[in-house]
């Protein structure tokens, strides 16, 4: 349930109204848009009646039930304005959020080694994209595959950070780790495989970070979204979706289906900012510039991209790798057509 | 296996190099490109030696054996030469084509009265889109739902030809209709469901006339390539293939998954132009505007929109259907994308 | 909405009930059952008032609103009982219901010449199973597969059925072949890809020879029963639901996915006797005794098993077909289990 | 790569052997069958030439390369011998294998307090089942949804252990709680929604428990004999693979589709003892009867049921939970049928 408050009510008014409403067992929550403030009331709400509510303050605008199963996630719960997250990097806060220009990250599927990862971050720095992806920890169907570097992994990514100034983006798939890549990262990836790991959800919530919660290769967009709603409920706002593609019957030339009417399919759900991550849906580099430019049509509001020098002999999924003059070149276009979209840099 | 021959072979030595390879017990074909010739030859060619027919004659340039399944359907059998299908309309000819204009074909779900397949037409017209499409014959889940009027529908969209000069497309669920709706329909539809109705992709085939091919609801790439190769193999080459949305496990905010990856995959696959149906594919108009664009930026060479004037009072598919207002803006709209990726109507 | 007439009504009253009834504009359609005999309004019969109905007669027991999409397919519409399907073959009428015994049809893929049909007929004969199953049309992915041998393949089989007195059950795919096919076969086959042509459908249901009916690759239960409910309304009551493995993400062990569950299911949604296909549904031999077990074990009144004298050879589907020793040694094993659960043949 | 030894070798002559062969750079593991003992070679064994090994001894019956990704879990590795794994519980070990009786675990979904979990375990004792299941960390979609009880629950399930002496299985959901699980739990279950938590399958192999490994809910087989592959690969050999339905297209009267035909597939792929879990398969009770005979006439082990004192008030999976007396009156129909198929209790 949420309680949308008139525009230039007065502070202490809006402090009253949540005292009074601190009588009902749900929990409180303050939302400040751009125009609104709304109080979010989230619990065993049905014995609320919203009659009643309306009555505490002539100052509420309005009270609505939020009918969803997702709740702190939900389009309603924000009266219908979207959420931007804020990421602070070493050249300045990033914003992804839908009136925002296009947020590009890039990088290797995992950290090789420094030169690799340093190489890339400059590459991925000249194009004007403003994080660096790799990762540290790699979930591999096989244990006898390479399982990423880890700790030490961490630490280069660290260096690249220093060196080029991007935001960070790794994964984390233990909540033992989440500590250790917390320190590192600016965003922290929760991956496809573990977007229903609910103990990883709780503690990434707890952490406060920006988390960027990859879609589960056959999860629904309302699982997907009530995933989201583990980490609000905890106590971070601040989350990205990242569609990936789907599993479906089909994998003879592409790894996965990349859904892209998730982005209008969200727009309506949701306020939480997009990222739509070709490389890992598609599978293949040489569908990767096709399928970015077509989420920029769709309207994400961001794009994952793998980059890495030398796709072929790369640790993990070079298949799936553009080489940094590909890279640089399919930046060029996709700089242009967001541009065309209202989303440029400038 | 195909036999391409070099530029500027006098035509008398390519009827002669086609004499000599009627040995083989193969078909025969010749594909004429911008280009080169390329001579094709489709059946058990496992026991023809290539270097043998390479001998027949110096103008041959190369020949190279189809590794697909799919033979007249794949790209090396135009020597990757992206096919044309032209369809002659009331206003002129109208070409589909990777290298061609956006075509737009747009209408209701069905033709339900004189009244309102001209008012549609007329819309249509006036957008600049190509072709007008209805259902005369619907397949429909249930025997108690509307079925389409039949032949008295296909004379009401020959009338709507009459009087806007676009181009029929409509749909044929059953070998015996096919001669009445190839009479009327400038490309005649073979629905989703019926993609792997063998034998009336046969007869299509043996008609002659533009077929439009949809891709079925699970059907793999490979699936629906053989099934425009049973049209192809049929001797009818003007074959174009429309993806409207792949079955998934969630259903829940889209009827199916638009499967735009399907553009960058079959242009290494085949010479075929390409459809795109976000109508069908999404269920719902309001994603159809975005999901059209993203289709554009993918790179489809057209696009099937459904509208109505009067969505609420569709007899099939309303909540898919654009009113005409909306389809006029988002004609301009598409316009205008269409012309910054090299695609406009002038 | 059916009208349930009380047991031991006069067959004068129950034809005046009709008479009342026809005054509503519905079809009305006489289900005579074990116990009771049920009238069957369809159509538009939301207009219906059931108190209205009731007072038409003292002998009507109940009036039911069928709420299911299907009806007459539906377990409602014959109040609970199951319905049984009568086939007339030369060694007597065989019955496919769920309170007889195990019915098998068996026999290969494709008809491929007098000797190997006839030869597997007897084998077939041998065991006990009561139908033999042969394509004279083969649906196949690919043009250049092989198609089947059409009209001289059914003279083979009508030979079989002469030499062994077997049903013979065969696939039409066209609705052009309906005649042939139906003057032959005592079950006529439409396979998983025509599930969905309702043209086929209609046209099936108008011949009223009993329609063995398989559930498409990705058919919805609900999508199945519809299919079939097109066979009803065209007036033919005579229908076999066959589960033949469903399309799933995971082809690598297996070809489809066989969803037992459906036996239960339908059991609470329609009164149609079922078949299993383990054949179909794993497309390999070794697998297929295991899964006629299991099916057995959950309740199916039918199985449909593929046997081939060579497997090795056969011109389609070889992988999956039994060789007649392993055939027989399954038939033993399949009739004690039957027997276990009652549904032996005596 | 696997060795195998002649029967009867002398240990000296083993250990001899295994001393040679730890040149190689490979991880080297005894496996002791009732026949033979095999020494398995895991590791980059691709430099490794067969035909050197085999010059080892004369005591080396044959040295096969496993061309399976997965290595240990292969059926190869262990020469085609299924393996065992017991269990100790207070009412004697536990023998889960493909030559032993069927083993039945039952329970609550959730253990929601001590009357009602002592209750059901004393239900599920008196049927002759073997363990008790029952949630006290639940995965659930929603953050507002029952989240299980936790270590409270744990030692409630410790309560009912002593109580009736069955084993107890539980589910682990974060490895920061893997020991607290492992100390009550005399099988740790992995859910579906972890199978790829690659984190929590290395911990889990370092525990020793059995372990009960659910599919994952659109895991292909490879990727689940893979997922048991890093527990083995963690060293610990007694994983028992759950299915429990699989994800598909059709979710409208079943939750998901049991996947039977896992069994014989597996048989065929790996040594591992299988469970077959029909209440989360179809999300009902009433189909559950049906699908655990399936079940039993597909080869399963082991079968997993849901049961509790009073379905409709539980506090999750309700629907699909049987009550005492359907479970009493199912257990000694599957005693009848797992009798049938030579794995009844005696």
């Amino acid at each position: 349930m949420i309680v949308v408050i008139k525009s230039q009510t007065p502070a202490s008014e809006i402090e009253r109204i949540i005292q009074e409403l601190s009588q009902y067992s749900a929990t409180i929550e303050k939302v400040i848009g751009k125009d609104k403030v709304v109080i979010g009331l989230v619990g065993d709400t049905s014995v609320i009646s919203p009659e009643h509510v309306q009555q505490i303050s002539p100052f509420i605008e309005q009270v609505v039930r939020v009918k969803q199963p997702f709740k702190r996630v939900s389009l309603e719960y924000r009266y219908g304005e979207p959420s931007e997250v804020v990421v602070p990097t070493p050249n300045g806060p990033v914003t992804f959020g839908q009136n925002h220009p296009l947020i590009v990250v890039a990088g290797p599927c995992s950290v090789e080694n420094e030169e690799m990862i340093v190489e890339t971050a400059q590459v991925v720095k000249a194009t004007g994209a403003q994080f660096l992806r790799g990762g540290a920890y790699k979930p591999r169907s096989s244990p006898y595959a390479f399982q990423g570097h880890g700790e030490s992994a961490l630490s280069l990514l660290a260096t690249a950070r220093e060196v080029t100034g991007l935001g960070i983006i790794t994964e984390v798939m233990d909540t033992a780790d989440l500590d250790k890549v917390a320190e590192v990262a600016d965003v922290v990836q929760i991956g496809a495989r573990n977007m229903q790991n609910f103990s990883l959800l709780k503690k990434a919530g707890a952490t406060g970070k920006p988390i960027l919660l990859k879609r589960g290769l056959s999860a629904t967009i309302e699982e997907w979204l009530m995933a989201a709603e583990y980490i609000l409920a905890a106590g971070n706002p601040n989350v990205i979706l990242c569609e990936r593609g789907i599993r479906s019957f089909d994998k003879q030339y592409t790894r996965n289906v990349l859904d892209l009417s998730v982005v209008p399919v969200l727009r309506g759900l949701t306020h939480l900012p997009i990222m739509i991550d070709p490389s890992h849906a598609t599978g293949y580099s040489k569908f990767v510039p096709t399928m970015a430019k077509a989420a920029i049509a769709a309207g994400t509001d961001s794009l994952m991209i793998e980059v890495h020098p030398n796709p072929s002999k790369a640790l993990s999924d070079g298949p799936q790798s553009l080489t940094p003059p590909d890279f640089v070149e399919l930046m060029q276009e996709l700089a242009s057509l967001a541009q065309f979209f209202g989303r440029g840099t400038k």
